[in-house]
């Protein structure tokens, strides 16, 4: 993966660019190789040994506490001296001012050796960042610099048992503490009360401390809370009380854990079920929550989403890394396995000795299906995350051009790796045969620990909504336009090379074809007509995007070598085998297909 | 699912017309649903209730035993009362005399409440079924007719650890047993030595003995044994000896645990390492398996292939039932939980009460696809068995032309569920969100347990070199012309229905897709090319199969009624968004794609 990674960074996003700007003007191809240097041997060493562990010895919780293996403690506290938490952040908050691009790559060696190690700082970190962008100047000292240096962690208390997909039925309340409440250095100070579920790193004691970022209603002077998503507000609830400098003062909030989940894969991540204001603990003698305000009442789901881009490729980013954790473990077994023999127009020659199993066309086809999809969807999350740093730290036009770009890609940045990385653990298994069904081999613990990734942090229906209902239409389309020009570049420097013209020409026209079917999807304006088969035509989107960014990294990856052949292979293997595939895809969303609009409950 | 059942059986497939028939003549529509009514029972009360403790308490090895939940004994007890192990055998036989599809529909419950207590019963059913076949009177008499009784249970022990789907490398061997070994009326004596791998229901306690079939080599005079399958012989080794009485002797036969595979899923059912004559029991005064052998030295694997129709038709139909439980699970959970409000033109009313998420577009489309595939999978599953039917208890022009059909079929029954039934599975997960992600509810184990469809009983792999290397070119094509023709029969009835036209229509466009697809991947003669993509030629094929069944059945589900729309709708969804879908497939087939062929394993 290295040699990969590294291309796709200098050779394909010239990453040491970035170095020319002020805010990195410190950083070189070597600090960026130090860095991804340090991670890949932190990874291998502390985390990729207990990635079983993490999974057989699942957190449980003994009524006291919630317990996980020792080896979770060791692999994170490695992380934390590693510095990594504040990767992007400012020298003088003892970051390193990391590209974003960096940052993910270097957390990727992460997801890859352990997935539900990582989910505890990629929280953490998602966390302090949102706090840097919405919190006060004391929350940001308190809260965020603690979280950033390791010795509190964070989590995002979105969901209710009654609210997943849908925010807007968030019953959790929050009512001023008291008199003076608005006056607590730490922010406005509210009791908040109600469940939340899905909570991961929501308990454990790795660190001193857990912050939870919890979503919550302010009821009005009539006791009642807003319907819909303008009613929340968001708070900090620290698992244990804290003064405004940041020591612990010794009483437990009022934050207990109601039960863990027990899940089919990403385990070694508790993920709980919080009572909040239950009375379990009584903080100040009284029993209630105590949660500090961020930012204005009403905007709390504003600030979440503000850092959603960078949750979604995240997340994107650990499907991709399961995904391409599953190719090299099938990779590594079909160049060792032996078994059958090639068939040739002779027929079989059963006295020959087995050949290796990489030596079959069938068992190549798999491979170079996990290649394209594992690959293609790292270009993509590291494309995205240097869109990321455009925004932050390119001119105002870079800005504005990188983040409408970011509209209509997020959502498949989040999606595309979900589904296909997933199906690339379901081939890896399918190389390995009954060694990949046993839990002798890692490949059937990728599968089922990427199985979540298309429910968290938006399920696959949710994000293809956001796809077709906004991002594509949005101020006239605008996003959707800017995505074309973009692949149109690349069209247009495609067709000089004669060995790609014919894949830019079929590029040119599936694109011609998303724009038809967005058309046609909207063609009566009626959104449950148009949005009827919005995931099907995400599903198609991203395969253009995929086949967009596979043909212009093989525009980076001409001539022989062996490492360009393989890109070459993959390249085509995408638009033989996959770009096809939008046909199918497209056809229902571009007729507005009724027939699950139309389909009755009694029906079925 | 039982309403679906009953329609297909007596609506469609016209299973009455099989009491016309000397060999059913005492059975009639109501004999028919006793049995299915009993094995439902059964299924419900003593399978269903133990499924999950089937996964979670998994088969232990305390160095001397194979330790099973006590429900899984209680629940194949209750199998064996039925009479459902000797259902398809003759009265004198202590059998039912039930036609092949009735025996499979009732299975089906069995698959459905408990797939991996079934196991055992399908591989015991089919080890005797085999001995019907090829073995002695005595063969049949002590081990088939005990195992139909259910007091013996029995194995197919093909695979190695060097020989799984190269059969051709097995390298288990078989000398005669000492002087006179032609003589023992239980069959030719000899003594086996091997490892034999991925062994289901290889060692227990759930019955008084276990009846392994056994594949092996006998070594000719010069010591060596022939390279290939034609070297394969088939024995029967007792895990108890027997005496021609069917007592037990006393002794234990050289048979031996390695090792219980821990597996992803199917996990009640134990698969074992066996080793074989490595000494560790002396029967006899010496160690070396006892194994009897079955038919003619060097036809092992033709009589193994002899059963493998049933056994694919099983693979199948357990596949199907394992989609048809996480179908219903998920219909369940969609009916029940609120979440979400109708999209509109006027946007969403954040006042109102949530609405059911089986009245979203999106949720409708999961389950709707389900539906299409698992009812479409049990057709297809039916439909063979059926065929079984005709082969076995029909004239000869009719066993022939079953017998025909079946040939191009058994691939598709047998891939096509374990593929597309699995990817049921995970819609299931996602209908259910984060619950579906946890062990509290039963759809991640169903995604779990058939995954080892798509592996086991031929590789999806080898399906596919099965069907374009073999089945849809032997004989000039004529199994394919066969299968075009009764496509075309369902094409000619559906165009004179006006709301079929169009779909068959397509149907007659698909098929000729397939049928050019065939005659260009083959237009060079070299296997080599042809073969580099059978598994996407299969998995069209299978979608054009899949299709003509919807079509087929919508045929006899017209009207209005709620159960007719079900029909119609899955069908029209089956022919918009999953036909289209060949398009892609078959163009790789069809223009010989070169790029995974072409492959080198230093490009990787």
């Amino acid at each position: 993966m290295r040699q990969t990674l590294e291309f796709l960074l200098h050779d394909w996003l010239k990453v040491s660019e970035l170095t020319q700007r002020e805010r990195f003007a410190e950083h070189s191809a070597e600090t960026f190789a130090a860095v991804l240097d340090t991670c890949e041997k932190i990874a291998r060493e502390k985390f990729a040994p207990f990635n079983r562990l993490a999974d057989t010895q699942e957190p449980h919780f003994d009524g006291e506490r919630v317990h996980l293996p020792e080896s979770t403690h060791a692999a994170l506290a490695a992380y934390v001296e590693s510095g990594m938490l504040a990767a992007a952040q400012d020298y003088e908050l003892g970051g390193m001012q990391l590209p974003c691009v960096i940052e993910m790559a270097a957390n990727a060696f992460f997801s890859k050796a352990n997935i539900a190690m990582g989910g505890y700082v990629m929280l953490t970190n998602g966390n302090a960042n949102l706090l840097m962008a919405h919190g006060t100047p004391l929350q940001q000292e308190v809260f965020a610099k603690n979280e950033f240096a390791g010795r509190w962690f964070g989590t995002m208390c979105l969901s209710e048992p009654q609210a997943g997909s849908s925010l807007s039925d968030v019953a959790t309340r929050a009512e001023p503490d008291g008199e003076g409440f608005e006056a607590d250095p730490l922010g406005p100070r509210y009791r908040l009360k109600g469940n939340k579920m899905w909570i991961s790193a929501g308990e454990h004691e790795i660190s001193e401390n857990i912050v939870h970022l919890v979503l919550a209603k302010i009821p009005g002077p009539d006791g009642k809370t807003i319907p819909g998503t303008r009613g929340i507000s968001l708070f900090i609830c620290p698992k244990h009380l804290v003064n405004e400098r940041a020591e612990l003062t010794g009483e437990r909030n009022d934050v207990a854990l109601a039960g863990l989940n027990h899940k089919l894969g990403y385990r070694g991540t508790t993920n709980c079920l919080l009572n909040f204001g239950e009375g379990r603990f009584q903080p100040r003698g009284q029993g209630g929550a105590i949660g500090y305000l961020v930012g204005r009442p009403g905007e709390g789901l504003k600030c979440m989403f503000h850092m959603m881009n960078e949750a979604r490729i995240g997340v994107g980013l650990g499907a991709t890394m399961l995904g391409y954790a599953g190719y090299e473990a099938s990779l590594e077994y079909a160049r060792q396995r032996p078994q059958g023999r090639p068939m040739t127009a002779a027929g079989k020659d059963a006295a020959a000795p087995q050949r290796p199993i990489i030596e079959h066309a069938d068992v190549k086809r798999m491979l170079l299906a996990q290649k394209s999809y594992v690959e293609g969807a790292l270009a993509l999350e590291l494309f995205c995350a240097r869109l990321v740093d455009e925004q932050h730290s390119g001119t105002p036009a870079q800005a504005a051009a990188a983040g409408l770009l970011l509209e209509v890609l997020i959502p498949i940045a989040k999606s595309w790796p979900s589904e296909w990385c997933l199906e690339a653990n379901s081939l890896a298994i399918q190389v390995l045969g009954g060694y990949g069904y046993t839990r002798d081999f890692p490949v059937e613990q990728y599968w089922r620990d990427n199985r979540l990734n298309m429910i968290h942090e938006g399920t696959h229906g949710i994000q293809g909504l956001d796809l077709l209902g906004r991002k594509v239409v949005m101020n006239g389309g605008s996003a959707l336009l800017a995505l074309a020009g973009r692949i149109n570049e690349t069209v247009q420097a495609a067709v000089q090379v004669p060995a790609l013209a014919q894949h830019a020409n079929e590029l040119a026209a599936a694109l011609a074809q998303v724009g038809k079917a967005t058309k046609a999807a909207w063609s009566t304006s009626n959104p449950e007509e148009a949005l009827a088969n919005a995931t099907p035509y995400m599903q198609a989107f991203g395969h253009v995007v995929l086949a967009w960014l596979w043909l212009d990294v093989v525009l980076a990856a001409q001539g022989e070598s062996d490492f360009a052949r393989g890109k070459q292979a993959a390249q085509r293997y995408f638009f033989t085998y996959e770009l096809p595939k939008i046909g199918a895809w497209l056809a229902v969303a571009a007729s507005r297909e009724p027939v699950a609009r139309d389909m009755q409950d009694a029906w079925f």
